[in-house]
This record gives structure tokens, sequence and C-alpha cells, in this order.
């Protein structure tokens, strides 16, 4: 990420303007408010406003005139209760705004998430920046073997280089000759004057899926943990999961109660099928099940003995 | 309305509660703060949160680094191009949240909007208070007779006083028979030792549409003004139009420019159908065009004649 | 449930009206259709459309031009593959609609359900049936003393006979003083020629919450599953969770393989927190693991021990 | 558009199963059941289920035990009255689902409509063909000068020719890259097995925006009418107005009398703000208003001329 000097005082400027307000107020996310957390190789996510803390959580769940809160570890109680329970209406009373800039075809994964409001850079109407993702060498992994949605081991030496050379070419080719059909130099002024310039809205096709685009993403917070479920979970693509991390950690900042909980109960949890469930009975009275005999299928009998941790 | 002296002495700790915060702060609305607006003979609506303000539209609108404001007639431009271009994601950048306290028959019209976030005082859990709405007066209406779903004349006299008397004394029977089932004085103890109690879960169904309930309704401004359209509309019930006209009264407080963009262009505007509009451009180069010839329903005719000033 | 002969006959016509279709059929659930499953004393549900079957999921999850489908243990596979690993779109692409007859306070329950396009019947505009729901014996509860949400155990004798005495004379007085208020008998004529009649939107406020009220109800699969999961389930009123059942038999007709694939990882699932993950797999070494030292609070213990099937 | 002879054959053998259903039908949308309409070069649009007719919306707003519907008339009548005053719940009731095949930016508008279910061909786990969207060139538009949304002249002689060469050889070159990292041929095997082949969740992010993606897509008709009420304006880029109208054409086969209320009411109507309305009446009484004294800015004062047809 490379902030323009401009958008750095922008961001300073809206952290200097400090006022007064009787709303709940988070400290710890307030000492984060506006600064851009850096995500792959020009993107940045940040948050932008909140409403509500834990204790609004409570105050939510008991209907209260005031705060509603009481001693600290009856409210952690009750927030833990209330997300041990999927009682999820109480987290919707929390709200958080993000500036997110990430590629494209991130940009197209995260969208599925329908319960968010999301406005984009739009390039039907601005010009997009210079600026593709383009993986780290750790990253540059081939297809799994066994998993048809997932990475194997790292390419390495000459193709691993061809990679990156590819992707690194085509992107900037394409996005040259996005600005030569644009015929628009940084100023807005044609480059070749007896040229009238492609509409903006059509010549954006020829940028790549790696380009990067930008958006104000707002969610409430059952929604955001949600989200995070599934996308700082192992199985998400890493180059989401990496900005599900960073919200993770200001999540943690912001509502610490509701995080913890959320990671006891849902991140780090796992659900077993009623069949799993009959199984572990029997093992834990000392009985040896088999895969064979288990009414499992091999792949379910994996997954049940990689989590009881058992493998082989 | 009659807040307890608790209630009164725990928003009255909120609003001394000051922070300092870098989030965008409106004045207005914090002078207004957890404060209840009387609504009804005993019900109320109040602001307890909100995010974002006019310039957190046009920041979204720019998807900007900073407060992405400019001069405020540059601002006002935007939010009133925005709102009369029917740009809705904007408006989804700033977020709100009350406390409010309402007859149940008005809560089962409310919950139909579907986009925010609710949770409702629980008479599956806790016992309601002996609060129902009587209408006033110069609200208890005829049947009308045009409408199937408005009011007519006012009643007066014997059945007047018929009404207010069936009202109120089938409201209170019902909530003592309530108490009375459920076998618990206020602390908690049984009313009659000899008896169990009736679950609260069943005990609630005893009570009338007219008790009140309350709940905390949080949805972004977007929603809040399409809520406002239907709800603060002359055709809405009255009874529920009361709250939209106090919540119209918060929105002015909290984001003037949009609120009057919103007052110009949804709630005192009109949609013409292209039959309609072609009858219109008739009309304005003179010609006297007549409802038989006009191609439009009586009613629709009627509803045109209404809209141009032109009634009978 | 009593249908008047008149509204059997309209079921019975709309069942005499065959067609021919290219669409996915599913005869099972044909067999049911437009016929009202009795639920309570007064109520209903009944299935009025649906979109879909098992294929339908296999064919969305595969985006392919046919149906998508190859043998049926590999669609079988696929579609418990989905549902374990809470891929829920292909669930999405399935819909059904039903009509439901309930009483007000189940309505209020199951609105909450926002995912789904509801269309109540109008006591603005209508006027209900003279129907309340009454507990059968069995079901008068009393309150329960371990949890606040919960029932006990059933009342008996005076008790009992006094509770339903009130329940059924309280709604029936306000019924009938409802119809008094409005002034108007069943062909629409005035009972009284020298009253106008209370507004429909008003008198309404007078009914109690076991009135019946009735809606459609359409939602989409997954959002089904979602509402049986909370609803059918031990911990939900025993008033909505019998619509829920009911329900429940339906989707098992309509869409087997996802019916089945739901009760396994869904309905009869549990979900260990980290915590309870850890514990468990010391016990599985042989550990004797006692609550003391586990790290668990005395009610997340019990809960563990109860779906281990170890309670005391 | 070029569907393979075996998907074509999937088509055929989907239209060729018949079954019986008493589900409402539609003759005239049965008889377009699977078959792909095609848009630009390479889409298509094709309806593959659909739930309710017209007679469906006028059983939900009359909450009907049978078909609800009356003479023909009376249930246009309704229809219109419900399009007309914004009654959207009974609309709700209808339901239709898509396959499309599209351009990626395309996809990308097509997605903010949140309220549809939506199941996309994964190229993180499949490879997509090579298919790009190149311009008729009719429609290789100039940037508006007037309209920074919008396209101005069409592009000609060199500089139209040198465009599509560039959106011809950026695309099939990032394609032919694209296949060369994923190291794979259309049997699946390693082009060269000396290499491993990059994950295609990587690979993918090497295409181009105008690389053709396809879903299924399944929304109710008051959200297809929005969707279409939004892209099926002059206003809506080409390329995704295109769809729109292949939709609409769909939709008339569907409900012709939902459809007509919609463009009569909706998809040709205009909405005046207050301040026009209220020059239109002084327009109306004869008076001559000119923009200076008429409170509207020139922009406006342009639209609502534009509007009553008295351009200039």
């Amino acid at each position: 990420m490379a902030l323009t000097s401009e958008q750095q005082q922008e961001i300073e400027a809206a952290r200097a303007a400090e006022a007064r307000t009787l709303r709940p107020t988070v400290p710890a996310l307030e000492a984060m408010l506006f600064q851009a957390v850096p995500v792959l190789d020009h993107g940045f996510v940040r948050v932008i406003d909140y409403m509500g803390d834990d204790a609004a959580i409570v105050q939510a769940a008991r209907v209260s005139y005031g705060r509603g809160t009481r001693a600290a570890n009856e409210d952690r109680g009750l927030i833990r209760y209330l997300m041990r329970h999927r009682h999820s209406t109480p987290f919707e009373m929390c709200e958080i705004k993000f500036h997110v800039k990430l590629p494209i075809f991130v940009a197209r994964q995260w969208i599925r998430h329908r319960t968010a409001n999301v406005n984009e850079y739009s390039a039907r109407y601005s010009i997009l920046d210079r600026e593709f993702y383009i993986p780290a060498p750790a990253q540059l992994a081939a297809q799994s073997a066994m998993n048809r949605q997932g990475r194997g081991n790292v390419l390495e030496g000459e193709e691993a280089a061809r990679v990156l050379d590819l992707l690194r070419e085509d992107a900037s080719r394409n996005y040259d000759h996005y600005v030569e059909m644009l015929n628009e130099d940084e100023g807005g002024q044609p480059l070749d004057p007896s040229r009238q310039g492609l509409a903006r809205e059509l010549a954006r096709m020829n940028l790549t899926l790696n380009a990067y685009t930008q958006w104000y993403w707002k969610t409430d917070l059952h929604n955001l943990f949600h989200f995070l479920s599934l996308r700082a979970d192992a199985h998400a693509q890493y180059e989401i999961r990496v900005y599900a991390e960073a919200m993770m950690g200001m999540a943690e900042a912001w509502v610490p109660m509701a995080a913890g909980a959320f990671k006891d109960y849902r991140l780090g949890a796992v659900t077993l099928s009623a069949q799993m469930l009959a199984i572990l009975r029997r093992m834990l009275t000392g009985e040896a099940v088999e895969q064979a005999g288990s009414g499992l299928s091999k792949r379910e009998w994996r997954e049940l003995m990689e989590t009881l941790g058992r493998g082989e």
C-alpha cells in the first residue's frame, strides 16, 4: 500500500478533529480510527466509523432505558450465553464501517455477503489507479491435488518466475492500453487531440481481475462475525483471509467480550452431526469404533478423526 | 407516557457521561440523545445512538480518504442529486438506533419493514406493564365509507362514550386476569401460594392488541426514509403516523440536507404514470382533456385532478 | 380447524385443475398441495406452491445447462457435502409458499424471520373471524422454575379450570365488543342504524393475542431450514413448534435428500466450543476431567455432559 | 452465443420431460422455458423455473383459500391499483429463476442488487471458457462530454479499429497465459509435465473484465421489477440494459397484467418534486413560468422541461 501524501493528510486531518459525544465510545478503537492497515501489496482496510460497544449488546438484550450494563462479569456471561445459543439480534445493534482497498477478484468473493451496505469506487465514472495485486513468492501456490478449491505446494524456480512475469506484464500492458483507449492524461486532458477517447464504462473491461478497486463497506456485528467465520477460516482463499484477519483484530479492539465469545463458540468451534455424536458417545464408553461400521463415509470419518485430534 | 423515576434517572445518567470521539458528531442530535419524545398516551420514541451525518453521505458517494466534503452548497447539490436520481447506497452509510414504546397493533404494522434490526421486550421472559392505548376523543373515528382502509367522521356522544368504556374495561380486565393467571406479584412472589402460575409465554395471549410493548429498532438512513415515506404519509394509520412524524423531526436534526432533499423529492413528490404524463402534455398545450377520452379510469382521473389541484 | 364448506370447495377446485409443465415436479408434494394440515385448535398450514426439487440444488451447485443430476447417490453425496460445509446458496434455489392460519402471538414470533415474503390478512381492511386459541389441557403449563423462557409442570384441577375459563371468556367477550364497536353484521349492514361504527383499524385493538390471523408466507429452502432449526427445536415454544413440525413433514416430501441432510447435520447436530473440544480430546485419551479444572462454567459443563450422554 | 451441441442437447432433454402439476402454469412462459435468448456476442439469458402467475398476485392480495381470481378485468384493476400505490408484497409472491451468461464487468453491476439468490460458476474450482465480450462497432462509444457516466458519439475509423484490436488482443493473450499458468489441457492433463500448474484461484486473476462468467439468478417479481426499473432504463449501461430488455420480454410472457402495470406506473412514469409540482400547477393556470423565478436549479429546470416535452 502506498497512500499518497494527499490521502495521508486527509486521514490526519480527520484524526485531528476531535469532538464531544454522549454516545458509547471505545478508546481502543478510536486509537485506530481512519488509519490504514496494509493488506497484500497495495491494499488496506481501515475503520471509518462505528456504533455501539459490548455494553450496547447487553443493553439491547435487556431492552433497557439506560446503559443496561451491570458488573463486567455478568455482562460477559450474558454475551457468551447469547453467542452460544445463537441469539443474534443483540449483536445486530452494533455497526461498523470500513474503507477497503482490494483486488477485484477478492471484491467479487466479498460482495457475495449480501447483508452489508456498499459504496464502490465507480470505474464507470472515474479512472482506476495503476495498481495490481502480484502475489508474494510464498503465496504462489500450485493447484491442490486433493481439493479442487485449494492450494498445494508453492511454485519454485523457473515456473514461479514465469508466472510472476506473466501476471506483471499482462496487468501492466492492459492498464497501459486502458489509458490509451481512454485518451486522457491525469489532468483530464486528451493524450492525443485527434482522438475522442473510449467511454470509461467500456474501457474498464480491458483491466485484469487483479486490478485494485476500493469501497466503503458497512455491516452490523452479527453479520461481520458471519463474514469472519467464513473468511477468517483456514478454507478461505488466502487473499481474502488476510483482510478478514485484519478486521478480526479491529473487532477485538472494538468489542472484546463479543469477539472473545465469537472465537470460542464460532471460529474455534466444531459441529458434529447426529451420526458423529452417536459415534463419539460410543468411543467415550471405551468402545473401539472403526470407519467400516460407523455409518460415516470415508471422507466424513477422516473429518471426524481430524476434529478429535486422532489423524490416521 | 410516564417514565418511572428510575428510568428517568438512567436516562439522565447516560446524558451525563460525555466522552471524546474522532467520529462525525451532530450537536443538534446530541442535544436530543436518549430523551423520550412522548407519542400517543403512553408511548415514546427516543434516539439511542447514531452513525454518520450529511458529510458521511458525501464521503461515501465520493469514496474518499478523508471527510470528502467541499463547500456546503456543493455537498447539498450532490445530496439532492443522489436523492432525485434514487442513488440509495450513500444514504445507507448513516445508521440510527431508536428505543420505541408502542401499542402491539402498531408494532405489527411496523415490523413489516424487514430491513432493520430489532430487539423487542420479551413477554415470554418478562411481564408487560399495565398500559394500553386508549384513543383520544378526536381520534375516535368511524369507518370511512369511501376507503375500506380509512377513517371517516369522528364518533360522538353516546357511541363515543361506549367505545371508550369498552376499550378501557376490556384491556383492564384482561390485564388483571393476565396477572391472576401468572400468579406473581411485582416482586416475583406468588400471589396465591397454592397455585403454580401459568407460564408467561402462555399468559400473554390474554392481553389485548392495544397493550404497549417496546423495542430497540435500528436502521440505515435509506431504509428510515423508506419507512417515513410510507408511514409519515397521509394514508398511514394515525397511530403509526405520529411515531413517523416524531422520527422525521429527529432526522431533520441529524441530517438536515438529506432530510430536506427527502421532503422535496420523496415525501412531497408525486409520480405520474405514462398515461398521466401524456394527458398533462396535452393540457399544457391548452387542450381541454376530459376523463371520457383520457384513457384513465375514473378513479385515476380523480387522483390526477387532485394532484394537479383541479379537484371539482 | 374448521374450514367452511366454501373454503373446502375452493381448495378442491384448485386440486382439480391439473396442467402440463416442463418444470421440475415432485409428485409426493403435489399429493399434498393446497390441503390444510390442522395445527392447534383452529389453525392450519398448507403448501400453495413450490419451485425446484433436490435436483435443482444439484443443478445450481453445478451451474449446469440441463438438469445437472447424475446417479442418485452422487447427488445425495453432493447435497450432504453442501449442507455439512454450510454452502447455503444452492439451497436458496428452491422456493416454497405456505398459507398459514395461526394465533397472533405466534405470528409475532414468526415474523421475526425477516428473509421471507409475507401477505397477511388485513384487520385494517377486513373483519377477523371469531376464533381464538385455547390450549389443550396437556399444554396448560406452569412457568418453569429453571428457565425464564420455559414451561414447567402442567396445571391441574381448579387452577387449570380457572385459566381456561378466563382465556375463553375474555377472548369471547372482547370479540363480541369488537363486533359491537364495528356495528356491522356479516352482510356488512349496520347492527344499529343510529350508530356509525368504529373504524376497523381501531376496533381491532380490542382483540386478544390468541385471536387467529392468517397469511401467505413464502421463503427459500435455506431460510426454511433456518426457520425450522430454531422453531422445530425443543427450546421453541410449543405453539410455534407444532407448525414447524408440520412444515418439516412437507419439506421431507418435497426435497427428501436435502431434508435428510438437514436433520443429520443441523437439527440433530451439536456445536462444541473450542474449550469443549479440548476437554473432549482429553477425555478420549482416558483422562478423567472434572468441571472444576475444565475451564467451563457449571452451566456449560452441564450442557456438555448432557450432549455427551453423561448426565449425572 | 454458441452453445455446444452437448449443452443444446441437455436443454432439449429438459424440454422433452413434461409432467403434470396442480400448480399455476403459464403456457406462454412454458413455451420459452430453458431456451437461451442470445444477448451480446457470447451471452444469453434463459428462464429455468418460475412460481406463480398474475392470479397468484391477486390470490396473495386477497389471502384467499382458492385461486382468488374473479373476472379478468377486476383482477387487472386490482393489480394496477397495487402497482400504482406501491403495495409491493403481493408481487413478492411470484418467483423466477434465470440462467445468465454475461461479461464479468456486467456481473459486477448486476450483483449490487442484493435481494436475489445467486449461484455463480466458480473460477476457484473450474476453468472459465475462452470467451470475451468485444463490443459491436455501433456500441463503441466515446466518453460523453455532458455526463460523466455516459456515452457520447460512436468512435470511427482508425480509433475504433485500434480499440477493437486492443480489446481482442489483450483478452486473448491474457487467456492464453491463464491456460499456460494453469498448465492444464481440456482433459485436465498437464500441458507440460515438468510444471505443477498455478492454483485456479490465483490464475483467474490474469483474466480481463470482459471474460464471460455465468450464474443462476433467482428473485421475486417485486425485486425483478426493481432491477428492471434501474437496468431497462435509458441511463443504464448498454451492456446490462440488453439483458434487462430480454428479461422484460420474459416477464411480459409470464405475468402480462403485472408487466403492463409496471410499464405504465414505473418504467414509463415520472416523479415530480414538490417544487416541480407547484410550478406545473402555475403553468396549468396559463402563467408563463421561467427558470429564473422557479426556485429550480438550471439542471432541474432542464429535466422538468424535457419531462413535459418542452425542450428548448
